[in-house]
């Protein structure tokens, strides 16, 4: 591992990607496209999705129209060439009273001077007790 | 991006990996430096550790005497020479009664023939409604 491989501005980078992202999930689905590698992984709910064009057929087949995010925390940590990134918040989709808390993961990479998802989990909470 | 980089087997490499790892740390947590590498990362509760000995340190700070873990799910993807894993689960400590949600991110990296973890993030789950 080199070290000047990983950025030093990892949480900056982090926090600005993910502010992006959120956003534009919460206005404007079908833009998410922009933010995903071509050979991107989602894991989602457990389905594995291979590819961006998997990916936002994912997106599109979500049945809500409007979704909103609240980030309960998000920690960041510089990998090579990359930030990996951990979400825990909760989501109201449409006309929901009640919240769902849910935690994902991303790993972003640097393409030249931008990032993008190459993998990224997803998961709604499970409150068993 | 070379694919070849990527693990064939990475969900059996983090099945094994994660088993062997909530084992130790239910019954000997001292042995948990095996399962780092030197320069690892771990971000817990937002507090940010660097290397393997700081990372013990706070191991041995933690203040309960035995830790059940009981894994909700588990998701696994091939990364470059490594295996991202995201977990959901429920921990105990000691005499509680009541288990505390938890998520947790693992980033594993291959070094030669065996695997150690040179990300991690944990997080207490938060239930405010």
């Amino acid at each position: 591992l080199q070290l000047e491989t990983f950025p030093a501005n990892f949480a900056l980078i982090g926090q600005q990607f993910m502010q992006a992202f959120y956003a534009t999930l919460q206005t404007n689905r079908e833009q998410l496209a922009n933010f995903y590698y071509d050979q991107a992984m989602l894991t989602y709910e457990g389905a594995q999705l291979m590819g961006k064009a998997a990916i936002m057929t994912k997106y599109r087949s979500l049945g809500f129209q409007h979704i909103s995010m609240a980030i309960t925390n998000a920690d960041y940590q510089p990998v090579e060439r990359g930030v990996l990134i951990a979400v825990n918040g909760q989501l109201r989709v449409d006309d929901a009273t009640q919240p769902l808390p849910f935690t994902e993961t991303f790993l972003l990479r640097s393409f030249g001077q931008s990032f993008a998802i190459v993998n990224h989990i997803f998961r709604l909470g499970v409150h068993n007790y």
